[in-house]
């Protein structure tokens, strides 16, 4: 059942480094993550999937020394467009287009008003719409995982410019907002793994009308 | 397997009226959300079961008419906090303390920092990050939902301060930022039910390092 698995999930805080996501395994989050909604299907973002020690190592160290980062097998970076743009929104609309059977008026006219809202915003307000959406992806990534039995840390807790600076990603017009490593729990290591899992009270969580 | 029931899903575009979530699948979504995890476990923010026809109605007129918000047999509304506060920060502070043993200099020291961080700074920021956070609960909501074969619409097309207003959510401090009709395809009025779902192609969506 699924949320025996989302219960068997946290954030994990010490990984083994022996242990390595299989390829299947990573494929199966990757796909969740693929299959994610985003507003207007536009996929506004970006999945890096980093193994390499040395970028991993630099990332470690602008992000408060977090050791999942190197301990675990894979880290994924979650990267939000910096702004929407006209080539962009096309991009999409075109693979519409295509896959769906041809433009018509209404596939048109649903992206020209969508560019006609976003274009002329500021590209800030562009960027925190876009990495919204990167956190609904977050949500199935941490689902997918759970279902794989695979160990994941979300992380907010790094500097998002260094970030960008070590994987070249201002130049491709995306913002890093989240990493994602992957990997297995070292429990003898781990404060958090048997602790219990701690959420408010149900009466001032949810609201019935 | 979870992929195939994502690929499953799809924002369901008409609902049935007649067909209800039972209880039992409802509850399953809401403990979902209830496990998403958030930033520093704050769950800042709530959700609002809605059923009530006259509500939901209302909430339909300010959200572009779309009806899915009346044929489905419920409408969550995600709500975030409007601001973090020193009374909510150490709310959660005290219940972490009560359910894991008691309070620590850790666990002080830690809640103390993130007041430090949060509290000074514009109630803007602090509501986009919560707004976030409530994004990571939709997607296990929509995870969930397609496991129990539950259809489900997230919508971000709605007047937010209009639905506000009719819930009453400004007096608590909260700000809705997601609905979400749960309920039954309509298959015969639903254009986007038989279209393919389109993502970007893998080589743009997913790079390896």
């Amino acid at each position: 059942m699924l949320n025996d698995k989302l219960n068997w999930r946290y954030a994990t805080k010490k990984m083994d480094p022996s242990k390595a996501v299989s390829d299947e395994k990573l494929e199966a989050i990757l796909k969740a993550i693929e299959l994610a909604p985003t507003s207007s299907g536009l996929q506004p973002y970006e999945v890096l999937v980093v193994t390499n020690p040395d970028v991993r190592a630099k990332i470690k160290d602008v992000a408060w020394n977090q050791g999942q980062i190197v301990d675990g097998s894979h880290l994924l970076v979650f990267a939000a467009w910096d702004n929407y743009t006209e080539a962009r929104v096309d991009s999409v609309t075109d693979q519409m287009a295509e896959e769906r059977g041809g433009r018509s008026e209404t596939l048109d006219a649903y992206y020209t008003n969508l560019k006609n809202m976003y274009l002329p915003r500021d590209a800030d307000v562009n960027f925190e719409h876009a990495a919204r959406q990167a956190y609904i992806a977050l949500g199935f990534a941490l689902a997918a995982a759970a279902v794989e039995e695979v160990d994941s840390t979300p992380m907010e807790g790094f500097d998002p410019a260094a970030v960008d600076e070590i994987l070249g990603l201002k130049e491709r017009g995306l913002r890093s907002v989240l990493l994602l490593p992957l990997g297995y729990r070292a429990e003898e290591g781990d404060w958090l793994v048997n602790m219990k899992k701690v959420r408010r009270p149900r009466d001032k969580f949810i609201t019935t009308i």
